[in-house]
C-alpha cells in the first residue's frame, strides 16, 4: 500500500475528563497522546483521527469505519457503555479487513471478546506507584518488533498476569514480566476474516506509558502490520460455484 | 482420565422427522448413528446420551451439561432455533473445560461462530449423487488421526471448500479434496478458555457418512481428545493477587 | 525497508544445460524465467541476480550471500553437488536475517532439511501431460497472497501430495488439489533465527509454471515477505548479561 | 496406548563423577533423579532405564533405541563428546515416532539443534544462590499442565532468558520469569516426522530441582505426551502411488 493509511484512534475518554491526576498526565487524552506517537513516527504514511465514546455513534458511523483502514481501541470503565449496534459494526468491519488495535483495559473490551470467543479474563495488581514492566521481543523477524529495543523498560506500569484467557494466539511478539514475578503474552497477533488484530498491553490511564518512545514506535509497527492487505473490503461470504 | 467419558450427542433432528428418504439414510437418527459408532469403539470408555432441538431447553439445561465431559453437535437448517440462553450457557460450559465436536453444517451454528468470532462462511456445492470426499491426514502425530487410514475415501459428500473463514487453528490434522478440484481444512482444532473444541466437516445428511468406519475412528478419537484435562470446571476469571 | 532489495535466484541449471526438451520451455534458464518475473513485477524495487551450481562456489560465496537480502533456490537433481560448505554458510546467513524462498523439488535440497530437521519426504507422481493443479488461497490476509487469484489454475503441473513431512509451519497460505485426488499445503511458511523462509511447491521443469502471471505474483510477494526486517545481520548469540 | 511406556533417561553423566558438590545433590545421577520421579508417579505405567555418555554407544545403540518410546535428554558440558553417528541415530528414531525430551542444557545439545535448525542460543547468568524461577502455565489445556500448579515456585536456578532462538513452538506451555526481570518460553513442544519433542528448560546441575513434585509432575506429563500415537516406527518416505 503506497497510499496514505487512514488511522482511527478511538478512547472512551472518561478517565481524562473525570479525574484531574489523570488529565494531568494525559492533557491531550490517551486518543490525543496515542495519535500524536502515530504521526510523529508515521508523517505522511497515515491520516490520523480520533473518536471517543461520547461522539454521535462514538465516533463509529458506517462512513467513519468505512474510511478506517486501521482502528485502535482503548477502553476501561465504560466498556458497557458501547452499544451492541456499534460493536456489531466495528466487528462487520474487521472481517472486511479493517485492521484492529486493542490496547490495555481494552482486552475486556466488548469488540474484543465478540472477535476471540473468550472471556479475555486475566491476573491484574497496581500497587501505589505500579511495578516495573519489561517487554521482552520473541520473535526478532516479526514487523511490529522492527527497530524495538530489548527489552523495553517501562518503570512504573498496572501489573497484567497469566494465565490471560485469549485463543492461542497466531503470533507471540512480546512476553512483559513485573516486579512481583508475573510475566504476560502482551503482545499477540489474530486474524478474523479479512481482518487483522493486534492486542499489546502496555498502556494503564494512571502511567504516561503513551509517551514511551519504544511503546510508541510498537504502535507505529503495528499499525503498518494491521493495514488490509487487499482493496477487497467485505467479510467472506458463502458461495456455491461451480466445479472450477 | 480412567473414568468413564459422559458424552452427549446433540442433533437438530428435523430433516429426519420430516424428510423420509434422509430418515431411511439415518433412521435412528444423526444422533443415533453417531452415538452408536461411538460405542462401539470406545466401549466402556463412554457413557453415551443424546439430545435434540424439540427437547425442554433442547436438552442443555444446566444439569444435564454439568454432567457432560464432550458434546458433539450437528445441525443444519434450524440453527436459528437453538435458544441464545442455550448458546451461552453452552459457551460457558466450553470455556469452563467441557469439549465440544461440531459437525459439517453446524460450521453455521449459533455456538460455533460465537466461540470463533469469524463468519464461518466457505465454498459448497451438492450436485446429484455427491461429490468423491478424500480426507489427507497431514498431522501424523496428533493423536485425533491416530489408526486412520491415509486418505479415507467417501464416496459421496456435499462439497465443502476454501476460504472457509475460521481462525487460524491451534491444529491442521486433516485436509480433504472434491471431485470438483476444491480443497477443504477438513479437521481442525481450537481451544477457548479451558475447552478443546474440534471441527469435522464430513457428515451431510443426505449421504451415510456416520456409518463410515473411518469417520467413526475420527470422532472416537476426537471424543478422547477432546476430554478435560484437569478435574476443574469453571470458566478462567479475573483476579488480583498478591505478587508471589 | 525503502531501499532495493537485493535478490539472488539460484538455479542447479543442471536440465537444461544437458536436456534440450526442458531448456525450450526455459530458455534462459529456470533462474531466468524467475529472474525475469520478480524485475516485471517488482522494478526498482529489486535488484535481481543469478546463480548457478557450476558457478564458483556455486555463485554463492561470503560476500555474495552478504550483498543478498533474499535468496531463491531451485534444485532437484543435483543436490548431492552442493557443497557442505556453502550449505552451512547459506544457513548461517539465513539465521542472520537473510530470507529464503525454496521453491518446488528445492524440497529435497540439503539447505531445506537442514533448516527444517525433517525428511521432507512428500508423495509425488508426474504422468504423461501432468496434472491440473489448483492453488487455494487459504490465508487472505497473508501478504503473500495479496492480490493472487482465487484459485491459481495451472493447468499442467507434477503432482506432489501429502503427507509433506515438514514441521507445522508458522503460516499456512496456500493448499494445492491435483485431478488424481491428492492435496498439499503448497505455500508454507518458517522462521530460523533472525531468517524468514517461504515454501511454494509449484514449478517443476517439464511445464512453463514460472512464465504464469499468478506464480510470478507469489514469487514477488514472497520476496517481500522474506526481505530483512532489520538492520541487523548476524545469527542470535548466546549471552551472560547483567540483571536488566 | 495401555501397553507399558518404555522410557530411556540419558545423562551426560560428567558433572556428578567430577565435581563432589554436584555429587551430593544428585548422589544417584540427574538421570537418577529423573527416573526415580518417573517411577514414582507413572508407576507400572512406565519401563525406565538410564544411560550415559560413557556406556557402549552411549547407551544409544540401534537396539537400545528401537526399544524406547520415549527419550530424555540430559547434557550440558560434554556436547561435543556425543558421537555424530550416534545423533543421526537419535534423530532417525525420531522421525520414526520415538517421543524426545530436551531437558535445560541440552537446549545446545547436537540432537536438539540438528532437529530445530537454528542456533538455540539464549541468555543466561548464575549468580551466586542461583535465581528464584517462575513457572508459568499459558496452556492450561495442553495436558503436560495437567494438575500442575500455578505458578511452580523455584527457588533457585539458572537464569535463562529470551531471545531463545528456536522455531516458532508448536504448543506454548509454560513461560517463565527470574529474579532479574527476564522471561523464558520454558515448555515449549515441536514435532517432527511422526515423533514429538517437548523442551523443558527447569533443571540445572547446581540446585536440586529434579526432586521438585511440581516439576516431577511435568515430565510425567510429558512422557505421557511424547508417546507414540500409532505403532508404525519408521520416518516418513517419499512414494509414487498411482491416482487414488
Amino acid at each position: 500500500m503506497t497510499m496514505t493509511l487512514r488511522v482511527t484512534v478511538w478512547n472512551e475518554g472518561v478517565h481524562e475528563a473525570t479525574q484531574p491526576e489523570i488529565a494531568a498526565i494525559y492533557p491531550h487524552g490517551i486518543h490525543g497522546a496515542i495519535a500524536e506517537g502515530l504521526s510523529e513516527l508515521l508523517g505522511d504514511e497515515v491520516a490520523v483521527r480520533t473518536a471517543t465514546l461520547d461522539d454521535p455513534e462514538h465516533g463509529l458511523g458506517e462512513q467513519a469505519l468505512a474510511e478506517t483502514d486501521v482502528l485502535l481501541w482503548w477502553g476501561h470503565i465504560a466498556h458497557d457503555r458501547v452499544s451492541d449496534e456499534v460493536v456489531e459494526r466495528v466487528r462487520q468491519h474487521v472481517l472486511g479487513g479493517m485492521g484492529l488495535i486493542v490496547l490495555h483495559s481494552g482486552h475486556f473490551s466488548k469488540i474484543f471478546i465478540r472477535m476471540l470467543g473468550t472471556t479475555c479474563s486475566l491476573r491484574w495488581r497496581n500497587p501505589e506507584g505500579g511495578e516495573r514492566e519489561l517487554v521482552w521481543n520473541v520473535n526478532p523477524t516479526h514487523p511490529i518488533a522492527a527497530g524495538v529495543e530489548q527489552p523495553i523498560v517501562i518503570d512504573a506500569q498496572e501489573m497484567y498476569g497469566e494465565f490471560f484467557d485469549i485463543p492461542t494466539p497466531d503470533d507471540l511478539v512480546f512476553i512483559s514480566s513485573f516486579t512481583g514475578g508475573e510475566v504476560f503474552r502482551s503482545g499477540v497477533t489474530f486474524t478474523r476474516g479479512r481482518g487483522k488484530i493486534f492486542y499489546f498491553s502496555p498502556g494503564d490511564q494512571e502511567y504516561p506509558v503513551y509517551f514511551h518512545p519504544q511503546v510508541r514506535r510498537v504502535l507505529a509497527n503495528g499499525v503498518r502490520w494491521a493495514a488490509p492487505v487487499t482493496g477487497v473490503r467485505r467479510a467472506p461470504e458463502v458461495s456455491n460455484p461451480q466445479p472450477v
